[in-house]
């Protein structure tokens, strides 16, 4: 089959030709009809040689989605030809945490080896994936494996992040969405469908702020030292309950302790490479609570599925086929797109 | 001063000329500026002799907004001419319920003997209403006291029992409204801003499931057997996740019960006669959990008016003035109220 | 191998020689260690044929311990020799609940013909039993197989009900158990470790509720009329906080009912026959809230066995050979057992 | 009347004679029966001149007990004779935070000029102290007052804390206090009332360390770095769930970083001057939360003193009387005191 495969450190990924894999017992191999491309691709195939672990080569694509091909022994109760979408952040399945779907939070990931389709398992940029268990599915019914696949990642963390900070966006609260890209224009529709909070949206282009407005921010505002006073002006001078950071630069974790109230939330999504000083000497408010969320748990992308469901996210989307791929990672290291990038083999 | 009281039993309420009230110490006098005809009204002037707690004679009113009028002493942070909102059921404002805010359930308020204004108290439906403490005004702000008086109980009351369910109705659940008069209808856009829920409403009046539509439930039907099949078939066979029961008749209780889904809850928020048996005799569903929710917290009444102030409640509203309030009663008490009746002295 | 079989209605169950089960693929079989004998066993084989839905024969035994034996194709992460407790309420492992580990409330169960060891499924009482996913396995470790067998049921639904009620068992609030049985006398224990609510146990058995007291009950009380006053005395007429009620016939619901406060919980864990009334013209309490759970979830095992590591739980058990186990069934049906009776093959 | 005061910047705090002070209407005057001694009183007699805003002079004493020895007008509830303890963080009482009671983060008292007794109020270092509202009273009844006055901060601070991390803190869970002193011997007791959770305590001074194993520490270890390996070891590699940090100085901050583990919290309680660096580059858990909360709501002082009822918590006391409570600051200041200072005037 066809594959995406990063293969030399520093490389471009590229299209190879590769046996198609088999399941074993327990496992599933769906036939893949979408995979989304993401900034983390981008982020370790940036890595030094020490830094890497994920093995060479790496098959792409931890978004994904597929149709159920063939079964492996043992597996009951998925049938062939079921519209799939993949939770990635595969855990051993047996621990504390995954015993109640944080897989994310595996304890004994690290140990025995496991690692997320794509980023240390083959991933999806093929026409054939196989996934671990048949747990890691959850079925995508009528929903559009193109339009919803990057929801198992850029829904699904979002999601995560906003889940944590639910009881603080009551009536009358106020949550801001720093960097309004893959996951941040998602966050938005999140925090609308899920909460009555004020959403404002802040980014660098003028671009995404109007993506921002058109998905549901109530206002967007220009990410600079400047939206500090139109934020504070907007909350009577209170600051704001959450902070949802896409983008952790330096920049925008400090405008963000500067904008979050006494007792709010400062979330830490991107991967950027700031950081935030905390302590009574460095902040100004109590009871600030600082977090740095990891994607999310299996039933939370049941929860998001089922926004997208009933029409309340909708991802932008800029579709490749498998050949063009490479052209979709080089676009989004030149931030040239507009959303998402799907690929679809 | 005129005022609106219940003076005999049994007779329908009437207009008379009382002394204005002086403000004591801590309180504080309101220019009433609106007042909220509620059923409960129409409940206590229903009971024999020997259930009727309020006194006589009553002035009516346990919705009430109004201008800062003048200040008792020892009243801080109050300003003449500020808008305000009355939060009904007053409690010691020292006990541990009271200490976070749930005056509702005030461990003291029936050894001290303290009621709500217009249920034992003097009441709203009159030109001034001296409110017991500074702690139970709320401001209103620009919020229009007529449209958004009967919050203070029509708005609070749903808001407080769908605030106990809310961790179950996430994405992908079903909340069923039965009865979309004034709290219903209320009940249902609440629904719609705080949670993702799909909401269904029951009435066995056409013209208010129509209600129930305008105000964003996604479903209406008539209130009667034949719903807890079109209800299943919604859910795929899984029955609701919460029912919110405003009517609380034996048909009512008994259609909530039917449909509720195992880990679901039946939340009885009307004062009907019916009666509910629960147990594994009785019930099919695990884990369904049932209460009887009263009124609100000081809390969720800021809560409430925020969602009002960012235009996601809009009451349904027809307007008397004080010398017509008795018409406004026999209007309810002959069912030809569409929404909620509200009294401007 | 032997086994202890149910295998025809009304009569009682008898050791029996049958073929040694070999696990099929991602399934485990386990040596058994230890299986518990349980009121729910005695209650299905007193069920009349249009009642009885678990198969004819059934090997007994719910509450399974055991030595991790052979492990079928594609287990991981398991290991031969390894001491195991047996999560019970086997469920998809595939649905929104599962994917939590709420496998008790598994939305397909019923549908794929799923039931429990014991239960539907071949149980514990035999020397070998084979467990449907390495999922359903919590290692035991240095903790005693006999001694904390009991756990996966007698622990995991009181600690399951409980769990349930924790946010209203602050300090300062009183917690009621009737019934010091099996569950009962765990209840006990888990209330203790688990909040600083004042506890207090209510039994007919005087010798039941001197075991409660020493298991950490503070007061404890007849089970009958008078014991309400002895508890609105105790909480200053305020009555309980939660009552947890594991024999839920008539006059224990009525107890409970009288004796829980406003906002108090009423939890029905027992499988009595009785039928609480619920409503306004029932209760006089708001917002009591009643329910009825059923066992518990996969990550709640987890933690009650983390409570018998650390000495929190002591199961009193009486210990019974496999061939003497139709003697164990005999004892409980003549209410002779004191604690937990535990068969070892 | 006798009152201890600081009266000029830097100098000693010292006896003065002043005028008795009346209670204006809705105001209580206590006459007080003790006071603690707490290191924030020394934090802020430290203070430079332009960082100092607590007025002068200043009448020490934030934690306080009295008997009410007269009422204000307009004061309802609350009778001569009864013996009180005092909430300290004085709030307006209006806002949305107060309505909760968490008058800790009132949001009108910096701009109302609203402070704490002790802290810009007058404090309860005095013969007589005037509490502002009746509100701000929690009945002692029978609890002494000399032993537990230290429960309005030196209780009500790490409950607050330990409150706000309390669902982590599930059975097999571990809870770390750094800091051994007035609050952190109170926050060991608090951590074993309310949950079940290992508790480990890490001081620098083996006195310290003694004292925590005698109100309940399970383990006691040097405050250094070793202790990390040492926790690591106890919790098989995976590290602790909460880091309470009563010094928070940059030592015991990198301390708390370096054995929190993922998702869970490191709360920061003392007003060291350590700064904790936050982002990915700096830390390597994921989804750790890193708060500083600020003393507590009125609804957990009524909970604090109920464990203290129960006997959950006792405080470790060296008594003052008023004309030695110079010499109580002055062993504050040089570290020689064990417990908590009380001042009995």
């Amino acid at each position: 089959m066809k594959a995406l495969q990063y293969r030399s450190l520093g490389a471009a990924p590229e299209i190879v030709e590769i046996e198609t894999p088999e399941p074993g017992p327990g496992q599933v191999r769906l036939k893949v009809t979408a995979a989304g491309v993401c900034h983390s691709d981008e982020f370790i195939m940036s890595l030094p040689k020490d830094q890497y672990v994920y093995g060479l080569p790496l098959t792409l694509g931890h978004e994904a989605a597929g149709v159920v091909d063939k079964i492996g022994a043992g597996v009951k109760h998925v049938e062939e030809g079921q519209s799939m979408a993949v939770y990635g952040p595969w855990g051993c399945g047996l621990c504390y945490e995954c015993s109640s779907g944080r897989e994310n939070y595996c304890r004994n990931a690290g140990e025995y080896g496991i690692a997320p389709p794509g980023l240390g398992a083959p991933g999806a940029m093929a026409e054939y994936l196989v996934v671990d268990s048949a747990r890691h599915l959850v079925p995508l019914g009528d929903l559009d494996p193109v339009k919803n696949v990057s929801l198992t990642d850029a829904g699904l963390t979002p999601y995560h992040a906003i889940k944590g900070s639910l009881e603080k966006l009551h009536s009358g609260s106020t949550a801001v969405v720093i960097g309004v890209g893959g996951l941040g224009h998602v966050a938005i529709q999140i925090l609308r469908s899920l909460t009555a909070a004020t959403v404002v949206a802040l980014d660098v282009d003028k671009a995404k702020l109007d993506l921002a407005a058109s998905v549901g921010a109530q206002y967007s505002f220009p990410s600079e030292a400047g939206a500090v006073d139109m934020i504070k002006d907007l909350t009577n001078g209170l600051g704001v309950d959450a902070v949802f950071d896409f983008v952790t630069v330096q920049s925008t974790l400090d405008l963000g302790q500067a904008m979050v109230r006494s007792q709010g939330d400062q979330v830490l999504v991107g991967v950027g490479s700031g950081t935030l000083p905390v302590g009574l000497a460095a902040t100004s408010s109590w009871e600030t609570t600082i977090r740095a969320p990891y994607w999310g748990s299996r039933t939370e992308l049941f929860e998001v599925l089922e926004l997208a469901r009933h029409g309340s996210i909708n991802v932008h989307t800029e579709v490749f086929s498998l050949e063009k791929a490479p052209e979709a990672y080089e676009k989004l290291k030149n931030n040239q797109l507009v959303g998402r990038a799907v690929v679809v083999p």
